[in-house]
């Protein structure tokens, strides 16, 4: 599979609305600005509130760690590489308000088990700020490492989708999802800027219905797509309809097992079944080298509610239960390679890949 | 695997709150009352509607051909044994009300294509009153024999389900399903009323939400299960929790491929992939011999709303698409046996099967 050295390195192309390397685009009142999930304004955190959308655009501003910590439990922000980002100018938050810097490393560590962006981030800000480095400026550097990181994500990923191709993808690994390009969107808004025309099919992505979010980017983009239920994603494979899979991940073991969204286990083993391929893009921060395989990732349940209701209304009766883990692993046998802001791997190629980090 | 006479026929034990061959139980003011999906009264059908469970229990009556063509297209009822039940009596409808039984013939016909039990249906009621029988009587008998055939389903698979094991269902193939005892939860309800304690995972099935009427009927029962998103049917069987898998069908092919509500597929690629039996629960009405495979089966695609919008809600934003295929088709390949009327019969084994139809 091809290294960045064996592609042109300038894909992004002028195109009518686009420049290369454009960041997510987001239309207000008609027109198209640029936006990231998050950023540091003067003395808080400004988060696009995912839990709105697409319903209503709408703010929300942490001015304290446990603000902070707010956001990523409940899902303000959500996406591994947006919650690195976030939990790093969260830490940023301790040294402005003054919170003893190991409270506010358990206090964000503690909100979501699975990503392992989280981690990365609060440890580097820990180590910053012993340094005695400025905390905010550390952040906001992690942010624009983060960022580049995914725009070459796009760039080595775009050329993996062909002229009138589809794409399916499982939950938001967009721009939402990791602050800006996105992960497994990254490649298709960079081929989309180059001109490639293509489909999407957006699955819907029970419980939270996170599909709601990458068709609102995709909608935001002009890029063609479709929303189909989870339930629909192996109709469309068998019938041939589906060119390749991409998805996100939160945490890649060294052996290549990667923890995604709920179902993208499914939707892997309906992909190697129909003979499709299936990508996992990631940057280095969500590979776990301490892990050797998906075996020892914790896997998050998170509350029943998020199943039996909608907006406040019971969708299941009175006193119905439900069970709700909110990953699965993928193994890596599933895998056909992994986009990284470094190239595409393949599996047995990984190791060539740590070698970088 | 077994034939009916290998295992005793009075499979049904007398328990606390149920004989042997009980009908389903609805909790009415805290009374367990028998009720079937849809009867005949006087003049007209009347059925539970299904589009208001669980959130509460109405019925829905239809005296002209084109209420039970409204029925059955709208989802009052659903499930292809109950369809074939509610358009045998939408044929006796013709005959109360005068409408020529060809144009009822061709309407009833025209509501949901990939049921075969409704053309099976509607082709014996056509028969029956050209041959000056009487048409009431007539789909009266055929109810009783469609619940007996559900019944017989039960008595022949409650032995397939383990003492302390888990089953996990698809869609809603029960009472309500079938007009009484189910296809799929047959098994479950037989096995039940024998003592047997086991678990249900009930697959929330979107996107109309089926196992809502699952949960809802096992309620009913007292049977343990909980509710899961569709995307989470891997991470169970992946971790081994699940012990087998049983679900109804809409439409079989003469070498075994099973059309069954969308999603299961999956399911069923899932089971096989790790090593878990896979169950098709149908009476014969269900087998369509004219079709060598399941290639040859229309899948019908359903309004975009059901997956857009909830309760009248827009989950996904403005101006958004969907696809909608109601349906899919399960290779025989990944089926481990056909539960049926006459007995449990592997793949390999259908052929003694249709010797009997």
């Amino acid at each position: 599979m091809a290294e960045p050295e064996d592609h042109p390195t300038a894909i992004y192309l002028k195109s009518d609305t686009t420049k290369p390397g454009d960041p997510m685009k987001v239309i207000i009142n008609g027109l198209a600005q640029d936006m990231k999930a998050l950023w540091w304004e003067e003395d808080h955190i400004r988060f696009i509130d995912q839990r709105k959308l697409p319903y209503s655009l709408e703010y929300f501003n942490a001015r304290t760690v446990e603000e902070a910590a707010f956001a990523i439990k409940d899902m303000v922000v959500r996406g591994a590489p947006a919650i690195g980002v976030a939990a790093a100018y969260g830490m940023a938050l301790a040294t402005v308000t003054g919170m003893d810097v190991d409270t506010a490393h358990e206090m964000l560590g503690a909100t979501r088990p699975t990503a392992h962006d989280l981690f990365h981030a609060i440890d580097i800000l820990r180590n910053a700020i012993g340094q005695g480095k400025d905390a905010v400026q550390v952040a906001k550097d992690y942010a624009i490492e983060n960022d580049e990181r995914c725009r070459m994500i796009g760039e080595h990923g775009a050329y993996l989708i062909p002229e009138g191709g589809s794409v399916l993808t499982h939950c938001n690994a967009g721009a939402l999802a990791t602050n800006d390009y996105g992960t497994a969107l990254a490649p298709m808004r960079a081929a989309h800027y180059i001109g490639t025309k293509f489909f999407v099919f957006v699955d819907e992505t029970r419980p939270r219905l996170q599909g709601r979010l990458t068709a609102w980017e995709l909608t935001q983009e002009g890029i063609e797509h479709r929303i189909i239920p989870d339930n629909a994603a192996g109709y469309f494979m068998k019938k041939g309809e589906v060119d390749l899979v991409i998805t996100g991940a939160d945490r890649v073991t060294r052996n290549g097992d990667a923890a995604n969204k709920i179902g993208t286990y499914e939707k892997a083993l309906l992909a190697k079944e129909n003979g499709i391929p299936f990508y996992v893009a990631a940057p280095a921060s969500t590979f776990d080298l301490t892990m050797k395989s998906g075996d020892e990732i914790e896997i998050e349940f998170r509350a029943q509610k998020e199943v039996l209701e909608f907006q406040g209304n019971n969708l299941f009766g009175e006193g119905e239960e439900a069970l709700n883990p909110a990953f699965d692993v993928t193994p890596v046998e599933y895998i056909t390679g992994f986009i990284t802001e470094h190239g595409v791997f393949k599996p047995e190629e990984l190791e060539r890949l740590f070698e970088r980090f």
